[in-house]
């Protein structure tokens, strides 16, 4: 079939360095690419049909594996649908390798099928954009440059997407019987091969030159999104021990030690000025709450350290960066020195709001957050399962109820915080696990990424819990938005789908709760490892909902 | 609230300049933007949640209407999802105006939720983006010139989408009780405006520079992807009978005296060196059958026109292109002069094929090919219905038929012939219209786009019919693809979702036929207007249908 060249030795060289997944949308021009791929005895394929969720099933993988995964379709608009995806890995900083089939160049703008301007289809979104030559073989080390380039790229910090454009002519299948061409690699020992991890910049300041640390009368430290890491809990432990303010939300992943419900403490602006560090030293990615950073703009610290290897530009969500301190957070916190601190203002405070939340959840409502609070318990007592939480309402609710997640380790799309994925992402990331993976998400949020479910590939311990309140329960929370006339029909859109019928289609058992015995009673065994995936849907009042969350703000404003 | 400087003013000029309709996607930060939308008078607002699905709605729309509408959403991912639907329009030449709201730019790049790098979010894919200022309030004259910029932009040839990125900063709702702000612009007379009719470029070339039309031996027209015209298909229908052969797919729209099965024909490619014409003029955009490019590519005419009065780049689909003729088609068409044909070779193969066809659909069968011959038989007998048909096989098996559209307006996605949005599509095209509107398409162009029944506007006058033959069954008919191992997991992706479940919940009333004798009986009553959008699903096997395809095609091949 004059097999396209390169293509065995792109996807070679990519196992050699490490890759092991990959996620193919059918189609016919990237057809050479799945038979690379399927034919690789070290790749294990996925194939799904929607490009949009077949993104962001791979972006799960990757959240589990830490290595790049490739995501590949044919040409025209099929890459654009791995767009949301794409975007997501690159805030995220996560990294994936974009396979798109194309026609050959001189076919572009012809009137011919599939065909759309691929070249750096992502714009900005991705690390490196390669347009790969398939008209000639090229020498081995062509390819292994190549294969090295792209993998480092995507794996070195900040980690993110490589898109690999491919241009495949006809015929697009070898004939009955005909073999792939043998890769013309060599098989490279771990020593010649540039290995992965090698790849993370790692540059070696000395923590000393930024400032002195006795000079801190107060420290804060925040944390953004990250992955969980036991070695870094522990440093992050041992500093909440000495009496340092370590907040961060559910998505920070952080040890109980340093649990702060820091977003209701800031419910009462009168506390800000009290609450002003002197010294600010922030972790991770980005924030849900807003408060943290409204706070940190208005009160803002004489020293701010954003702790980064190589963040995209000069990332400032707080309005007060002094310093970016090029080291990745391991490595900070093993050389920072620090004495115990004398007075932790946001202790007493913590513990102000611990009381008020007691007092609280001893009362019972069937609303969605004390069905949060309920659910984040349960979740916490299997003492090791996965949650991924969506964007819009559920990656708020989690992080105002009183029950909290420290044992269950926390993923939320936040690089760019869509809807369009969530769900996607989760059943993604419940491959390679045994441990129970629960999807927390809206009805908008579930309808919008229903096609997470139209794949082979959704397992047994995977858990889902739609709360669903008729539309887009946020506008109702919002200021502003929750008394303007074109409400319901613009803002909520309120729709009156249900997960049921979907969860016919896909195998998924499916229950619903509608009242507080009902949830009481399914909830039992819910989490329990099963023979099959389950989903439950809970139905609550929107307009109860909005009114029960007012209230419970207003305890903390006083 | 401070509402952003502008957008008031936008939306008026627009709806000066004629845009009468827009497609608003929820979302909190471009609340001000769908507050002027939704309170101006003159604009007629849908709410839709899916972006993706959204942006092929209003592409439906502009289907019907060839005026610019407005696509609403919010910042981050939410514009990346417009992306299948605004590239669509790009290639199809369909006027969209893309609304994006932004962050500030001082907050791009700052971890801010729901941010990506919006400034030319689309590429090559749009015919201009603006960047929208909303910090201080501009003349009158600068919203009339941007409006009318962007309007005529995007309605002149070649028609496509116009993207406006909006930054927006909070507060994004006005007071209880507050007003907007009222539009400075005045109210522009008729004669003020440049209005969009006078946008398009009509060149006004002298025909007889070209050729000398009486040196032509042979003249062929080829009529690719066009919408229906009754004034130039008089001219065709007129050309047709002197004895000119006019062949074009079902998406050219062309009168029944145009009628030509050419695939067909050209499928036995011992007839190409006669078929050879000395002067070939194309009209209207691209193919879907492979054939007649190859046939063009391979039997050069002497002349070679495409006919367009202002293309993008020099599209050669036939690669034998010797002039573009800047025109518009009804223009070409009253200035071309010709005398009788002598020799029509195509009449006599035309006719053989029509004979093997007789005998052919006489029997029956429960294969897609047959059921396809009937409905387009039913839908023509309807005599003023609107199809939509998907991408894959059913735009291919629509030009193999013995029965094929006439008196029917067939729509297709052949921008990009992605699967993404045929749904959608059609479900935006049947808004405004008491037609009946039919989308046919195969189960996985269903599932994939099953979200264009997810919102309030699926009219009582739509009929859907799902072809399932349980994957993509094209891959089953593609040589090469047929026969490899990987097929069924990799290429059909088989699956086993039925469109009942989704059905239930749009509330669509759901037929489904697994024989001949269920789909006669049902089909007697299917496409009356009735009080309820209907769809049917026809489960055929696969491999059967591959087989008799196969078949049918041989005939054709001796």
């Amino acid at each position: 079939m004059g097999f396209p060249a390169g293509i065995v030795e792109l996807v070679d060289i990519l196992s050699q360095m490490g890759v092991e997944e990959a996620v193919i949308c059918p189609g016919s021009r990237n057809a050479p690419l799945m038979l690379a791929l399927v034919r690789h005895p070290k790749i294990h394929c996925y194939s799904i049909s929607d490009e949009r969720s077949a993104g962001f099933f791979g972006l799960g993988l990757v959240l589990k594996s830490q290595k790049p995964v490739i995501l590949c379709c044919t040409s025209g608009s099929a890459g654009l649908n791995f767009a949301p995806a794409v975007v997501e890995a690159f805030f995220q900083e996560l990294p994936l390798l974009v396979f798109t089939a194309d026609r050959p160049a001189e076919w572009i703008g012809q009137w011919d099928g599939q065909t759309i301007y691929q070249k750096e289809l992502y714009g900005k979104h991705v690390k490196k954009f390669i347009d790969f030559p398939t008209d000639t073989l090229q020498e081995a080390d062509y390819y292994i440059d190549l294969g090295v380039e792209a993998c480092l790229k995507s794996s070195a910090e900040p980690k993110g997407p490589v898109h690999i454009n491919i241009p495949i002519s006809e015929p697009f299948y070898p004939s009955q019987g005909e073999q792939l061409p043998l890769s013309c690699l060599p098989i490279l020992s771990t020593s010649e091969l540039i290995k992965l991890e090698t790849g993370a910049h790692k540059k070696t300041t000395e923590l000393s030159s930024y400032f002195d640390v006795k000079k801190a009368q107060s420290i804060l430290i925040t944390v953004g999104q990250r992955p969980s890491n036991a070695q870094e809990n522990a440093y992050f432990t041992r500093l909440a021990l000495m009496g340092i303010p370590i907040i961060g939300d559910a998505t920070a992943n952080l040890p109980k030690e340093c649990h702060v419900s820091h977003d209701l403490i800031l419910a009462n602006e009168d506390l800000w000025p009290a609450l002003k560090p002197d010294l600010h030293i922030h972790f991770g990615k980005s924030f849900v709450s807003k408060r943290i950073k409204q706070f940190l703009r208005r009160e803002k610290p004489t020293k701010s350290f954003l702790i980064h290897p190589n963040p995209i530009g000069r990332p400032d969500p707080f309005q007060s960066l002094t310093d970016v301190i090029p080291m990745d957070t391991l490595q900070f916190l093993k050389e920072f020195k620090v004495t115990d601190q004398q007075i932790n203002p946001w202790k007493s405070l913590s513990q102000k709001v611990v009381n008020i939340q007691a007092e609280y959840f001893n009362q019972t409502n069937f609303t969605e957050l004390t069905i949060y609070n309920d659910i984040i318990q349960k979740i916490e007592n299997l003492n090791g399962a996965e949650v991924h939480i969506a964007n819009s309402l559920a990656i708020r609710y989690v992080n105002w109820t009183s029950a909290y997640f420290a044992h269950t380790e926390v993923f939320s799309n936040r690089g760019t915080s869509g809807i369009d994925g969530c769900l996607s992402t989760a059943v993604g990331a419940s491959q390679n696990t045994s441990k129970i993976v629960i999807s927390i998400l809206g009805d908008v949020a579930f309808q919008y990424d229903k096609n997470a479910l139209w794949n082979q590939y959704v397992p047994n311990n995977l858990r889902i819990i739609v709360f669903n309140n008729a539309g887009g329960g946020i506008f109702r929370n919002l200021e502003g938005s929750k008394d303007l006339p074109e409400l319901a029909q613009f803002m909520e859109t309120q729709q009156n789908f249900t997960a049921k019928n979907t969860c016919l289609d896909a195998g998924v058992h499916y229950y619903s709760a509608r009242s507080l015995e009902e949830w009481n009673e399914l909830s039992v065994n819910f989490f329990e490892k099963g023979q099959q995936p389950a989903l439950v849907e809970i139905f609550t009042n929107s307009i109860d909902n909005a009114h029960v969350l007012k209230k419970y703000m207003d305890l903390f404003r006083a």
